[in-house]
Formats: C-alpha cells, structure tokens, sequence
C-alpha cells in the first residue's frame, strides 16, 4: 500500500519529521553522555509511547511524567521508573499508591512540610523528592532553607527521602548560550548543595536530578548530579530556537494548514490554522524575533518570511512579520502550508496524534496520551 | 448510589453548572426570539452533545459548527441541518460530499471565486452561503464587493447559493454595550445588504445569517436577518463578562485545582492548574480588568480576590492582582479552588469531558469531541 501523500491528510493535523526528532534525541544523549550522567527524559512533550520510547533509545527506561495519567499510560506500556515531576498534593495519594500498588516504581515530588507529612502518615515508603527552587522561578524550597531539612525529617518516619531535584525553567528567559551556561551552573549549585546539606544531617540523598532543555544543552560540568531530565529537546521549537538551543531545521513538528481565503487590503492569508492547532502560547514574544503564532513554511517545510499573525479558534491570519504586502496569489484557496510551532509542548497538546513523516512519506500514526 | 463530592474528582478537571448553563441558554433563546428570528446555535464552545441538544432546546435542530469532525459527532447524534461556518478549501470537498451523501444537510461557506469554482465544479448542488466581512476583521468579501456577485455567478452553476453570512468578531474588541450593539446594527446592515445585491442581481438568497454572543445580546433589530448563531453564551467567560454580556455569576464552567504548595516571598499559591488545564488564552489582558489567566474562586464557587498570574504546563501561580500578600496558611497543600475561565472555548478544548454539577453534587460526566 502507497504511503499517503500530505495532500490526503485532512487540514489542520500535526506532522512530526522522524529523523529531524531522531537527531534531536541522538544529540541529547551524546551530549549528557559526555558529562557522565544519565537522562531521565520526560515525556510530557510527546505523550505518546513510540516517543517516549526513542527518547529511551528504544526501550522502557527511567522517565520523567508531569500528570498521573501520563504515568498511567506509560506503565501500561512497560514503563517502571516513573517520576512524576509536579509536587504532589496530599489529595492525589490514593492515585500514586494504586499506581505503586501495581508494581509501578514510581517517585513523586514535594516542596513543604504538609505534603510530606501526608506522604508519610501512608508508611507506604513512597520515595519522594524534595524540590529545590534554583532560580526563583516556580516552585521549590531554597537550597539553604530550614524548610529542607524540616521536610527531610518528616519524611524519615514512614517514607523514603529519593533525594533532590530542580527545574530551572528561568533558562527560558535567558538570551545567550553564556547565560543559558550560567543558568545550567546555577541549577547544578543549587540542587547539590541541597544534597549536600541533606547528608550533612544524616539523610541518604541517592538522587541529585536537575534539567531543562536550555539547561541541559548548555552544562558544561554536571558533577555531584545524577541524572538530567529534558523534554522539548525531542522536537525542538521556536522558543529553544530563539534562544540558541537548536536550528529552525531542527524543528522536527509542524502544523499542516490550507489556505481557505485571502484578505488582500490587508495582506493577509487566511487559513484553516487556528488557536485550536497552534495553541495560544505566544513564548516569542520577548525575543529579539517574534514569531508570534508560527513560523510558516511551505508544503516541503521551507520557511517562508510569514508569520500566523493572529489566531482565531480555526483562522489563523498569515502575514509578514511586518504587515507588508507579498504575492498572495503564489497561495490559491487549497495551498497546504506548514506552520512551526512557537512552544511544542502546547501544540501538540492540541492534536490527537501524530502523522510520522519517514522519507518523505506519511509512514505511521502515533497516538497521544492526554487528561489527568 | 451517592453522587461523587467534589473531593472525589482528580485535578485538574473540568466543572460544568448546569443550572447556570441552562439559565444563560434561557436568556439568550428569549432574546433572540423576542426579535422575531431563529437561533443556530454553534457548537464548538460545547463539542458535547448533551450541550448540543440543550442548545437546540432538548432535541437536535438547526446547528453551526467549526470543523467536519463537529458535523461528523452531531450528525451521528441525530443533528441534520448543519452549517459548517469556516471557510471551506477545495481540499475539504471530498469529506463534505460524503457526509452529505450519508443524509447530513451540510451547507459550507466561501469567501472566494476559486473555492466557489471548486465546489460548483462538484455539479452536487452543495449548499454554500457566501461569508461577508462586516468589521474588517478576519474573512469575508465586503458587502460592496464586485467579488460577491462574481462568486455567485460561478455558483449558479453546479452549487446552491443558500445565502450570506457574518461574524462581527470585532464586537469582542468594544468595550460598552452601547458599541456592541452599534456592532451589531453594523452586522445587519452588511449581510443585508449583501443580500439585496445578491437579489438585486437575481440571486436567490434564503439565507441571511448573523452572530457573535455579544451582538447577539445587545442586537436591537433584526430585520432581514434570517437566523441567529451564537456558541460561548451556553457557558459565558471572563472575557464575556468584561464586555458587560453577561454577570460574573452567570459563569457556568470552571477548572477544579488543587494547592500544591506556597511561595511565600512571592505571595504565590502553586496550583497544579496550568496551562494545560486553564489554556494560554489572555483574552481579557486589554479589559479594564485583567483576570490574567483567570479568576480564582473557593470550591464553592465565590470568587476571591485572586488570578492565576502565571502558567507552566502543570503548574499555575496564584497571587493577588495587584501581586501584594494575602493569608496563604488559609489555603493548605491539597486546598481545592475552582478557576473561572478567561476564554470557556479555549479552556474547555482542554478537557476530554465535563463533570456535570446539578444540585450540588457532581450528577454527570459528558464527553467531548475533538480533532478535525
């Protein structure tokens, strides 16, 4: 049977380029290899298990999940070593422990006193890690906090302290390689201390993990950390390629949209692409280039000099950067174009699935994973 | 069997009231009938179909949707007359001709000598209502438009002229009722007079169709309009709440969170409602108030004096306004709160399902469709 061609998928849909995602995963990994680390990659980018399982190099390996559902489904598909990377509140504890209950080693992730306490009024010995705020960005205790080691001791009577991670998600407001670096140390300094101050007391402090995607790519010395976790790295979008982390051609997803009309005073081309396929996240907007909703490219996924513009539920308004005017009979109603994505987390979140390109061809359809 | 408490719902989750639904479907079906002209409401705020036939008033009538996946679920369902209100591309015709071939009485829309000549060239006598732009702000040909006799001439031929149709989407830009229903007025006027060059020219026009939830509430006169659409009234939002559509407590859909933990320097509450959850939709981020990426109420329902200032994809960041402190011990890991959602058609594509509330308790679980 002939591989379907683009011109057969039904507008808008989500393409994902193989061997682009491949080469991502493949630089990753030879990168945090060579800092002596492993990765924990994590799959909330791809939800979807054919990803989650490149992103281990092919089979079930330690993961990083930021819902239970994504636990859920990764389990069921052979997954053990599971982190959920977002602190639990004491609500969700009957979920983790029907989860761990089936065999699933999974950890979870707590940044006060309350939550410990709950986790450790189960005695189930959930292993659990502290979060440590490295850059003042989310959530997370301070590596020098009291509350650390208020949190450690709670946790001694009736669960297992796993150790210590952090996110240092403030390398997305980073604008060189250089600070993305000084952010990578940062994050480093910070969960290592915490570690340090966690044996210092007596606890055992197995788990050091720290990443970003920003932050992964740009450490140049990892020690005192045990693992690194990344996810966007898998596809790579407009964001980390503003900030230096990727090429545009390292884009490996994009949006299949056709042009449905044309509004000529203004220099618009309207399309079939909307907020409900791109999403609404607008992460270039502080850049130096502002992709506003995406990156528009045509069918082979050549960048053209045009941006979606604005976003409606199912319109999305294609335009130059700079509102002027372009050739816009080069684009008839029914012109397939490609849009890559501004944040691809939150893209991809919009689609069901994704249609594998490999070779040029559509070769596979890869379901995703979603909910709570 | 005891209906689920809310305590019992994983978060985040998606709540729906359905009184307050019902009550703002009420409103708006008085209005509209107190102008003397029908309602097609639109579906895709919804995508459930419980809420598609609450719409209808119980049983399936006249719909508006914005994706063939939309026309595929509520055909399915028993809905026949549907238009399908999203420009359509040549490529799109072959899932058109087969959902009509089936039974559906899809009629679609164009803005263009080219997607007209697509369809006419089908010789299958579709249906097609030609989209008028009466604000200058997405898609349509102007009332004035040389284009809109020239696309009923190529549709004489092979294709059903069924009439002309308008979104004034620019009436979410005003700012007092007084404007929205100057934007309204406006969006009489250019359909209607859109139709009179049609019939002028010897068209037939059966169709003249109108609406967005705002001009919808403040239109004062409809004549010559032939039917109504409107969709984000069955829920209404933030945004719609700040254009004076509807009251704060007319809101009919929020986001169950959970608390999982605090920033106390910042004046933050950590939420696991994130953009994942809430959406990146900042529609309001131009009203006199900004709600940020929604207002923050406790799990009864009341509003606080609280947004959710800053989303990752699982984590969202509660704080004041203003950002000033508020008591964070009132709020415990575990907390439940309900967000109010800025934009409910962007928030609610977020969820696989609603989780119905009637009378207090949580009485039903709807699905949604999604995809394209």
């Amino acid at each position: 049977m002939k591989a379907p061609s683009l011109s057969s998928l039904p507008t808008p849909c989500l393409l994902l380029d193989e061997a682009r995602m491949q080469r991502n995963l493949d630089r990753m990994a030879t990168h945090v290899r060579s800092l002596g680390v492993p990765l924990r990659p994590h799959v909330k980018t791809g939800k979807s298990i054919p990803i989650a399982l490149a992103m281990c190099g092919g089979a079930p390996g330690p993961i990083t999940v930021s819902t239970l559902a994504e636990a859920e489904a990764c389990f069921a598909a052979g997954f053990r070593d599971v982190l959920y990377a977002v602190g639990l509140p004491p609500n969700k504890l009957p979920a983790v422990q029907a989860l761990r209950a089936r065999g699933c080693d999974l950890s979870v992730l707590i940044d006060n006193v309350e939550a410990a306490r709950a986790i450790a009024a189960c005695r189930a010995a959930i292993p659990t890690l502290v979060e440590i705020d490295s850059d003042d960005h989310r959530a997370g205790v301070r590596p020098d906090a009291p509350e650390l080691l208020a949190i450690a001791a709670v946790l001694r009577d009736g669960a297992e302290l796993r150790g210590v991670m952090t996110h240092a998600g403030g390398s997305y407001d980073c604008r060189t390689a250089a600070a993305i670096a000084a952010m990578a140390e940062q994050e480093r300094a910070a969960v290592v201390r915490a570690s340090e101050r966690l044996r210092a007391a007596g606890h055992r402090c197995p788990v050091v993990s720290v990443g970003s995607t920003p932050t992964a790519t740009f450490a140049r010395d990892l020690r005192g950390v045990t693992e690194v976790r990344a996810g966007v790295h898998v596809f790579m979008d407009l964001v980390m390629a503003g900030l230096g982390v990727c090429r545009l051609d390292d884009l490996a997803l994009s949006v299949l949209v056709s042009v449905i009309g044309h509004q000529r005073d203004k220099h618009w081309l309207v399309t079939d692409g909307g907020w409900m396929a791109l999403s609404r996240d607008r992460g270039t907007s502080g850049h130096p280039e502002d992709r506003a909703y995406g990156l528009v490219c045509d069918v082979h996924g050549h960048p053209l000099d045009l941006v979606v513009a604005h976003t409606n539920q199912e319109h999305g308004l294609v335009a130059r950067a700079d509102g002027g005017a372009f050739d816009l009979d080069r684009f008839p109603a029914g012109t397939l174009l490609r849009v890559l994505p501004v944040h691809a987390c939150a893209t991809a979140a919009q689609h069901d699935g994704y249609h594998v390109l490999r070779d040029g061809t559509v070769a596979a359809r890869w379901p995703r994973f979603r909910g709570w």
